[in-house]
């Protein structure tokens, strides 16, 4: 039985916990005070291609996305995001908690579309009765999505280029930031989310470490006071070399991006057979995360050598699945599981 | 040098790490459903001497407090805390971005009194405008407090039932519990707590865990659907069992009692040397924090030999420190500081 | 010129003018303890034909439906409403400032239908992961709706069916109530709605009033503490009479009820009139909204003797228009728009 | 019997109703964009002697505070606040509800020291965690305060001056400011409160009006975008003319000063008597709110002639007593009232 359900299933790469290992009696100061924090963030940095980026560690995706938005927003402004944004659907109303409202756009394959965008906020100035309505105040896009697609260059260069003519950031959630970079052919590199995003976050609890986001920004100002916010939203982790020890070592001789290529190649793997066995998938996602429309048959005989989502019934005979890899997944395992995806 | 500047200074008890390490490939669902949670829930219900608890996990102390006073409160109440609780003083404004007003009552070294808390309600519904006012809706206690001391048990049942005639909770931080329950001679107990509390947490982070505190009920209706508020929150741990190993590993075999009673003994053991040397505590603390108002010379020969916490100068001369001990201090290096301070 | 850009353009009806005139200098207590209140709430539950009702004033509509709706939710929960409903699109996030997330629906002429709310909550209850979502809390109507239409009768008991079903209250804000209920034909009555929609308001401030919101419900328990909610969001009038005042007299001798069947015969006429000159409405709305799409050039013609609410363009060359009736509008005016339609 | 209770037990002043009947019919444009406002606007800058004024009209004090404090302070920070301070104690949490604390500091006969709000913000900054509290961002004073004094020019220079060295704005609550300005021999202008504080209302409610508060501030921008912000907080009055109608009249031939005036004038006649009768005040309350310290006997014997404000016991044989006059007492009450007092 090989797991697929997500990429969260299993601990950390074996190198962060031996650091952790080595480091664990050594006293150091907290809340990211420390030289591992230091050493991280010179290690983002340099893979950023930038000396002057602020970066903050943070403990998990929903939290980041909640502080980050809150540090932005005026207190009458929105944030625009797909219908499908992860933000949008499943954290709880964390954004609203906050106080701000999601202003959602429809989705293309999980992706908004900079003339949508564009539409939205040139609409909502023309519009005589804005001062009533919630001003949109960020644009926030997960890449890859939550559907395992990827905005190209120049759809990114495209919202970018809205947002900044409108005088609104763009937030990139890089929850899964690694497996898009990582994905063959992608031809977006982590220097043009820097350049084209005003803050996004390298995901650390779905590639490799325990737990983690690295929050990047090339513009420090739009985040305020954002140690305290960090605090105050719960977000701040008392022995944050934790953060700093394992995205150091992420970043330490192309970790990251090895293991999330690796995570890919297994998953485009699993796309091939289960074409080659004919059976499209829902959307041609080029990473870790493959959704397929199977008979109902043929996800109970998968089922059979493989733990996976169930993304519900289409119509009665059919349903959505979503098969996950990650850094952790065995390639002797998806080898048995493609011999079995032969015989479906 | 010795580091006695808080109690996260290192990672984790070697056992936890151990336990990390064997389990780190293993797939487990996420989000707390897995099967190391559930075994820590039950070795803290059987800890607790009762099978009906409610426990949860979450990662850090401020987002606890948060969540479990946010749960809690109905949107006009507020949380009665001492002016040195440290929901008022070092969470930056956690409590109230919630919405909820902290009702800040004199501190007793540290303590809240029963009678001033039963006075506080008395006046406010005495008052003909309390509609007009924040109500009272929990009282929260550290316990041990900031300055290190402990509620005696006929405090806590003063409280609790100045709390149940009220109609109001009754909830402990227990970011330190450990150091307080493991004090030589202190007459409450964890089965104490379970009782005289509404609600209540263990804390991890500071007593052995990487991070990490489980709340506790045996009252659950009154958090009510607490799930999803944790995940609002941004305290739900993707990977929960990160959570569930080290609360099993902190209590199988008595860990987090005999690691905390180590503490509390180093602790002492300065104490114990400060005083002989001439240097009363401030604060008469019987757990793992110490207090000292030393003139600003000691301060600085003291500093040559260990790194503690500056509380700020108290007249021209003289200053007030802490020293805090922790599961992880070592037992040579108090042998050491101890050769020092008789030469103070 | 006539004018109708909406219905609070002019002051309130005359005799609301003269009650405060003969009772200014009388001295009562403040924030609505006061015996015109009193009077007030007798003369709703009369109106409403249950004595057991609980009936609360407040100044304005934005802050009856955050704080009511405040008042019900839990902090996981969100109110599902239509993406027309005004708390959705013109109250700034009024909404969601308080925390809480709006679930919109597909609106049908402004309406939600009662399949898709029942279909919304089985969807949701049926998605494994919903403890990471907004669970639905309420259910929000307008009746009259945005577009002037209403709720049948039997659209009013599917509604209340599917919420009393999924425990799941039904609030309607009646910003416009009276506009519905002195529709011609209209089968739904105040009582109906006192027993189908677990609270809901009765609109002062667009029927006849300055100002006021008249909460009803006869589940007084789902609101909570109510009062102090009320102060906490800056809707208690400290001169709460003044609410009491208006109420009252809009519900005595069934003056609430006059005046918004004179305003709905207005616009109906006005309708009747288009009509007859060839121009259907967009929306058959049978209360005192209209709604036309109108070629620009017809649109101007009208804007020579008629001052009404643009929509925005459809295509190059028609446009949307509103044109609002109210207690106020004169049967003079009327008449001499009628007179010039007929020439369009 | 006369009524002493508060100031807000009666309506408006005769003019204004009289303006409200001479206007009600006509039709204006809502939610403040209408000339009355604007002519109030001009006519509250041509009192303040500034034409560069920003001025918003909101309802009442507690929405007031709110929308102000909410819209100037950054997610992380607080507003400093005399204990006594309305929104420390009286406004439901309303402050709190928006997220954010009130850091309260001792009251002086209800004001705060200059010098102690400098050591507050001096400690704050000095104190190593401060990055884990609550900062300090803003300063709320009202003026008259909650016990009837004001600030001395000096004060209020003090203050200013505090508050400008800090870049901390200044805010006052000028509920019954006009009870201020009109004391006799008070040091402070209008213009005066235009320079030294950074954002101020003018209280219309307990001064002449049915009710509205008109915000003004030389420095608009610390305010953001308020106009939807105002809307947000469910402050925005659809017929917002009904503000402008009451502030034009208020500041149209000195209206506003001359009834405050009398009002005074009312309260320092009542004041001298009681202390000819022996009774001296608890506080030395310039304005238009006198409080006794009296035996419950005379308390007793006082309440066959007048109605006022019980403050509650002061040991077993005296209590508080609040007196409060208002543009509304009428004269020969207290002529009536004095010679009552002289028998006591």
């Amino acid at each position: 039985m090989i797991f697929l359900d997500c990429d969260y299933m299993q601990g950390a790469h074996p190198k962060i916990l031996q650091r952790l290992q080595e480091t664990n009696l050594e006293a150091t100061v907290g809340y990211g005070q420390d030289h591992y924090c230091q050493r991280a963030k010179e290690a983002i940095r340099k893979a950023c291609g930038r000396e002057d980026l602020a970066v903050h560690f943070l403990v998990g995706g929903t939290q980041t996305n909640a502080t980050v938005i809150d540090a932005i927003l005026a207190r009458h402004e929105g944030v625009i995001a797909a219908e499908t944004g992860h933000i949008s659907v499943h954290e709880a109303g964390a954004i609203e908690a906050t106080g701000h409202k999601i202003l959602t756009l429809p989705q293309h394959n999980g992706k908004l579309k900079a003339e949508e965008v564009e539409e939205y906020i040139n609409n909502f100035y023309a519009d005589d009765t804005y001062d009533h309505m919630v001003a949109p105040g960020l644009v926030y896009i997960s890449n890859p999505t939550e559907y395992g697609t990827l905005y190209s260059l120049d759809e990114l260069i495209d919202l970018s280029t809205v947002c900044e003519d409108a005088g609104i950031p763009l937030f990139m959630d890089g929850a899964r930031l690694g497996y898009g970079l990582a994905s063959p052919g992608y031809d977006v590199t982590l220097q043009d989310i820097v350049r084209l995003c005003d803050v996004f976050y390298i995901g650390g609890t779905k590639v490799g470490a325990l737990f983690g986001e690295a929050v990047v920004t090339r513009r420090p100002e739009i985040l305020g006071q954002f140690f305290p916010l960090i605090k105050q939203h719960g977000a701040l982790l008392a022995k944050g070399r934790l953060l700093g020890l394992q995205f150091e070592t992420l970043f330490t001789d192309n970790l990251y991006f090895e293991i999330a290529g690796h995570a890919v190649e297994q998953a485009l793997r699993i796309k091939k057979a289960m074409i080659k066995a004919g059976y499209k998938p829902v959307i041609d996602s080029p990473t870790n995360q493959q959704f397929f429309k199977l008979p109902n048959k043929i996800v109970d005989k998968l089922g059979e050598w493989a733990s996976f989502e169930y993304w519900g019934p289409r119509g009665e005979k059919e349903s959505v699945i979503r098969m996950v890899t990650s850094w952790a997944t065995d390639t002797n395992e998806v080898d048995i599981l493609i011999e079995h995806i032969k015989t479906l």
